[in-house]
C-alpha cells in the first residue's frame, strides 16, 4: 500500500464509472448505485473497488471510507447472470484472474491505512457479506442481515478469506456454521456473534455511519492506521514479535506532534487538535 | 486423508467392534454402546475411532458422519480404571504412543473432508468433550453439559489439541477458564461461549442431528469438504496466502458441474441437484 | 522463564518499593498502591513488575500470583505528566527502552509458569487494561470498567501486546473497535464479550479473589503451569505441532505424582492431596 505522500507518475482518477464516488470532507463514499438488484457486484465494480483501495491513502484528502449500498439492500454480492452466468463458460486463466482480483479487493482493504466503515441495511450476501466483514467497522440497521452464502451455489464458503476473516472475527465454531451452511442470519444474531459495531435504528443508519466517520476523520489518524496495521499483522504474528513491533511503533509514535498534542491539551484542559503527524 | 476415487490394497473394515456403527443414505453415525459407563473410551475405541477416520473418506459411501452415545450420556471420555489405572503404570514408549494415538482422532476429525456432527446429551467429558470440540457441528440438548477436566485429574488441559482448538473457537479468555479450571458447563452456557451450533430440547435430539444429517449429505459436498479444508488450514495461515489457497479453491470449483447445477436450476427455478462433482 | 528448582546466584528482592507485596500461603499479592492518583504506573513500577515476574517462579512459595489496586481503581495506566510528560521529551534509545520494558511485562505475565489473577474494581486504563488482559483470569465487580485508550492519546492502540492479545481473547471485530476508538467499557459489556472470569458484587471482589487464589494454589500446579504453556504457546503454532506437543506434555504429566494420586484418590473416594510433582 503506497504512502500518502510519496507521490510517482500515477494519475488519480476522478471518474469512477461502476459505483458512485464522493469525498467531502475527509470522508470518501462508495455507494453501490443498482438498487433495483440489490447493489449486485460485477468484473468492472470489482476492479474499481481494487483500483480505489490502491489510490485512497495517495489522495491526500481521505481519512475514512465509507461503503455504501443505495436503496433496501446493502449488496446482494455477484449477479447470477452477469457474474456467474460469465464464471461457468471460463477457463483457467480468467477465472484464476477473476478470484485474485476479488481477493485483492478484500486485501486492499485490510491493508490500506484508512478506517473504513460498512453502513448496511437489508441484505449483505456472498461478496458484499465478505466486504462488510473486510470493514473495520459495521454500522448496521436491525432490519439488516448477512449470508455468506457460497455453498448454496456450489462454491467454497472461504470466498475472498471469509475462511481466514470470519473465524478470526466470530471464532472458528460460529463460522463454520455461517460458512459451511451458508445461511442467513438477522442483525441481532449477527451483534451476539460480535459481527456488529453498532446497531442502529433502521432509519438510523446515515446518522450512525455519519457520526462514526466524523469521529474518525476527526480523530488521530496516524494512531488509527497504526492501530488497524497492528491488529491486521499481529494475527499472524507470534507473541514475541508481536510485543517487539508493538514496542517500536510505539517508541515512534510517542515522538509524533499528536502525542505531544495529546500532553499539551490535557494540561490546558482543552480538546485536542490532531494532524495526524 | 487419502481422496475418495483413488483405492488401493487397503481393505474396508466391515466390523468395527468398539462401537456401533451403521451408514444410511450417506449418514455414516458412530454410537459409543456402554451406556451404563457413560460411554467411556477405551484404548481399543480409540483406535477404531483413528483407523475409521483413515477410511471413512475411502468408502465411497459416506458423504457425512455423525458421532452420537447411547443412553443418558455422549461420552464421558476415558474410563478412570480402564484407562487411567493402566496409564500409571507404562513407561515413555507407551504413553507416547497413547497420547499421540489420541491426538491423531482429534486431527483426523479436523482433516477428514467429511463434515462431522456431535449429537450431544448429557456429560460430554474430557476426551469426550474434545471428540464434541473438534466436530464441525455440535447438536446439544438443553440438559447438555461440557467438561474439559484434565486438570482435575491432575493432567494438562490440552489433551488431544484442545489448547490448540478452543481458544480459536470460543476465545482464549474463556477458553482459559475451561481448560485451567476444568468445571463443568451447561448447555446455556456453552451456547453463549459459541459452542453450540444447535441447541434442541432433550427429546428433538434424533430429530435435530438427523435433519442437520440428511441437508449436509444432500448437499454439494465438494463445495462442503474445501470449506472445511480451508477453515482448517487457514487458521494456520497467513492473511495473503489464505488469499491465494481462496482464489485457487474458487476459481476451481467455478469448473465443477455443481456449480454450472446451481445457475441452471436458478435460471429453471427449480431445486438443484448437487452430484459432489 | 526460569525453573524453580534450579537456583544460580541471583539474589531473591526482599523489597519491592514501588507496589504493595505479599506472599501468603502460596499466593503473591501486588497491590498498585496510590489510590488518590487510580494508582498509576510509573518507570519504576514497571520495572519492579519485569523483575518480579522473572524472580517469581524462583521464589518457591508463591503457586498464584494477584494483583490489584488499592481504592476505588485497578489501574489507571501510565500517568499523564510522571509518564507521558517525561516521554515526549525523550529520544530514540530511551523511548525503546521504555517500550520493550512495558511489553516485557506483558511478554513474562504470559510466559510465567503460575496462575495470573487481576481483581478488578473501578477503571482498568491503557496499562492497567492490558495488565488484566494479560492475566489469566479477570474478577471483575459489577462496577468495574476497561478502556484501551492508547489512540485517545495519540498512540497506537496495539500497546504491550493489546493488538496481538485482545483479537485472540474476544474476536478480531470487537478489539477492532476497543483499540481504534479506545472507549470505556462496563463489566457487563466486558462480560458479554469474554473478558470477565468472575463477575462479582462491588463489595465481594476480596472474597472473589481470594476463593479462586485459594483454589488455584491448592490445585495440581504442575497441571496448571503446563495448561498455561500450552495455552500461550499453541496460539502460536499450526495444528500438527499443537498436537505433537500436547501428546508428549501428556504422556510425561502422565508419570507424575499428582496423576497417580488423582488415581488412588478417586479409588479411595476421597479429595486428591496435590503436591505439583
Amino acid at each position: 500500500m503506497p504512502a500518502g505522500p510519496f507521490r510517482g507518475s500515477a494519475a488519480i482518477t476522478h471518474d469512477w464509472k461502476h459505483f458512485d464516488f464522493t469525498v467531502a470532507d475527509g470522508v470518501a463514499t462508495v455507494t453501490f448505485n443498482r438498487p433495483d438488484k440489490l447493489n449486485p457486484l460485477t468484473f468492472e465494480s470489482y476492479a474499481d473497488l481494487r483500483d480505489l483501495l490502491y489510490e485512497l491513502p495517495q489522495r491526500g484528502d481521505t481519512r475514512v471510507l465509507v461503503i455504501r449500498g443505495k436503496g433496501t439492500a446493502f449488496c446482494a454480492g455477484g449477479d447470477v447472470n452477469e457474474i456467474i452466468g460469465e464464471l461457468i463458460t471460463m477457463k483457467a486463466r480468467d477465472l484464476m484472474a477473476f478470484t485474485k482480483m476479488t481477493g485483492d479487493v478484500i486485501r486492499a482493504m485490510r491493508e490500506c491505512p484508512i478506517p473504513i466503515i460498512s453502513g448496511i441495511q437489508g441484505i449483505a450476501a456472498g461478496a458484499g457479506a465478505v466486504i462488510a466483514l473486510a470493514s473495520d467497522f459495521r454500522v448496521v440497521t436491525e432490519s439488516g442481515r448477512f449470508a455468506f452464502l457460497f455453498t448454496k451455489v456450489g462454491l467454497s464458503g472461504g470466498d475472498m478469506g471469509a475462511a481466514y476473516l470470519l473465524p478470526r472475527a466470530v471464532g472458528a465454531a460460529r463460522a463454520t456454521e455461517l460458512l459451511m451452511l451458508g445461511d442467513t442470519i438477522d442483525a441481532p444474531t449477527a451483534e451476539k456473534y460480535g459481527l456488529v459495531s453498532r446497531l442502529v435504528p433502521d432509519d438510523g443508519l446515515d446518522e450512525g455511519v455519519a457520526a462514526l466517520a466524523r469521529r474518525l476523520a476527526d480523530g488521530p489518524t496516524l494512531a488509527y492506521a497504526q492501530t488497524k496495521a497492528l491488529i491486521t499483522r499481529e494475527l499472524d504474528m507470534p507473541l514475541g514479535a508481536s510485543m517487539e513491533l508493538d514496542a517500536m511503533t510505539q517508541a515512534l509514535l510517542m515522538t509524533t506532534e499528536d502525542h505531544a498534542e495529546f500532553h499539551a491539551s490535557f494540561n490546558d484542559k482543552r480538546k485536542p487538535r490532531w494532524t495526524g503527524r
